[in-house]
């Protein structure tokens, strides 16, 4: 495995691969690899001829300088991490790398971002697609690997790669989690014990969403309300947002009447354990649903 | 010569020709092609296995929809020229190829587009770096070529090349001019015979401000008002801006003494003819100034 400090470097291997007819996955990471980190290398490694890890904590998709200098760095533990998935380079980058002092080039997604975690974080996805993008141009991957816990990210940064004619097709892999259901997060290991337990609510509240939905529901209202309820019960944490959205272009529902056809439905929040902002979120299908009804109708033929 | 439609043929194209290991050269137009253009691919021609045009009138970088739909477009006589001067592939984009409904990606660069063309256009730069970083991603060329005339565009497109890691050289070549010095731009011919002969105060208050430069004037107010008079006397025309600035940086002169060490002195200025709009420039350099310090020099000698 390959350990280059320099982009250029990076970049001339992946030309070298390119002209080899190589396929290139590229995994961009801020570093604090988990398990999550590591299943999107692992199916790298299974689709393409060469993987690029990129670890590079990315000042401009933080809007706080207290969760930047404390977001988990231990580089050491990071490369045993790729080396042991079969990264072939990791790209290390450090802060001033990609932007340095006086840096004015910006690349950003007008209306994905106004939902979510936009509302909150305003340059958070404007640092996130202009670094996507350099990395993008020196690692010229021909796939690209994100996890669906950040979904908004994953959506945001695939409409950049299709309307700046990237030829990169974006690959979103599911969230992992722990037995708990607590997504998987570089920041979880950040939570005190209480905190830690207290965060189950998180899954707990997204699987009754989950529940009310594929049960027929079709109030935006009460299944945020729903939501909101199960943490106004939980101690030590608040809910920052709770949304129900059309699950590809997280617009609101018209009428705040909810609809499975289509793109389906994305379930998504944000809460604050301390000074630990934790998100997650679920998309429930058409397919959920009927399943759901499948699963009754057993149930009550079970009962005959 | 190769005329294609799709930018997914031409990219096709470019990635053979860089399998091949052949130089890309790559000249963006917005169509309406002139001596300016033609000397940016005859350039690219000498420097460069293989040169890609494109002709796409890019909507995005008009402020008015009069000037868009005056823009002189007569795709056959551009054609007939890229292939007299020796253009391998001309991309010929429709107006919503690249910029199709609901287009929300968008590219900027932040401070060099606040003065001089910036100011009285504001979403202007942003168009045309979106489209070229479009054009970059479809051409991937090894160098792209721009004019002098479009002085800022090409500081601005250089800047976002840099910083945002495209492996791309930018090329800016010398203004063509006509005869009596006007610069040309495809919009000289919407001028009617009264504008055109007026148009001429464009060169002769740039000459008069270089004069000044290089005879030692450093007050850029005394410059910016020596333009503004010679453009006072001449009917038929108004003059939007006048500035001198860091040639580099694009920033104004501290105090406003001018300084022709280091990076020089652009003079740039912007004026209508009518609604037609014409934009100008010339850099002044301290090799410019010592020349005419020779010279004066020579005179005196020539005078003893």
């Amino acid at each position: 495995m390959k350990i280059l400090r320099r982009a250029d470097e990076v970049a001339e291997w992946s030309e070298a691969y390119r002209t080899a007819a190589l396929s290139v996955g590229f995994v961009p990471t801020l570093g604090g690899l988990h398990e999550g980190h590591l299943s999107l290398v692992r199916q790298a490694r299974l689709e393409c001829d060469r993987v690029v890890v990129s670890i590079y904590l990315n000042p401009a998709q933080f809007d706080s300088a207290s969760d930047l200098d404390h977001y988990p760095a231990n580089l050491e533990a990071d490369l045993d991490a790729c080396r042991e998935v079969g990264a072939d380079i990791v790209l290390v980058g450090e802060r001033t790398d990609f932007l340095p002092e006086g840096f004015e080039s910006w690349v950003f997604v007008e209306d994905l971002v106004r939902k979510l975690c936009g509302t909150g974080r305003p340059g958070h996805f404007k640092g996130v697609c202009t670094v996507v993008t350099q990395l993008f141009h020196v690692v010229r991957p021909h796939r690209a690997y994100f996890g669906s816990k950040d979904f908004q990210q994953a959506k945001v940064v695939s409409k950049m790669a299709e309307e700046l004619l990237f030829d990169i097709e974006i690959r979103l892999l599911p969230t992992v989690r722990s037995a708990d259901g607590l997504a998987m997060s570089s920041r979880n290991e950040r939570l005190t014990e209480v905190q830690r337990a207290a965060s189950t609510v998180i899954w707990e509240s997204l699987q009754a969403a989950r529940e009310l939905i594929t049960g027929g529901e079709t109030s935006v209202d009460v299944v945020r309300e729903s939501l909101a309820g199960i943490f106004d019960k939980t101690g030590s944490c608040e809910l920052e947002y709770a949304e129900v959205l059309a699950a590809e272009t997280l617009r609101d529902f018209p009428d705040g009447v909810l609809n499975l056809d289509g793109e389906g439905v994305l379930v998504a929040l944000a809460a604050r354990f301390g000074d630990v902002r934790l998100i997650d979120n679920i998309q429930v299908t058409a397919t959920d649903a009927s399943g759901r009804m499948e699963e009754a109708e057993l149930e009550i033929d079970g009962g005959n």
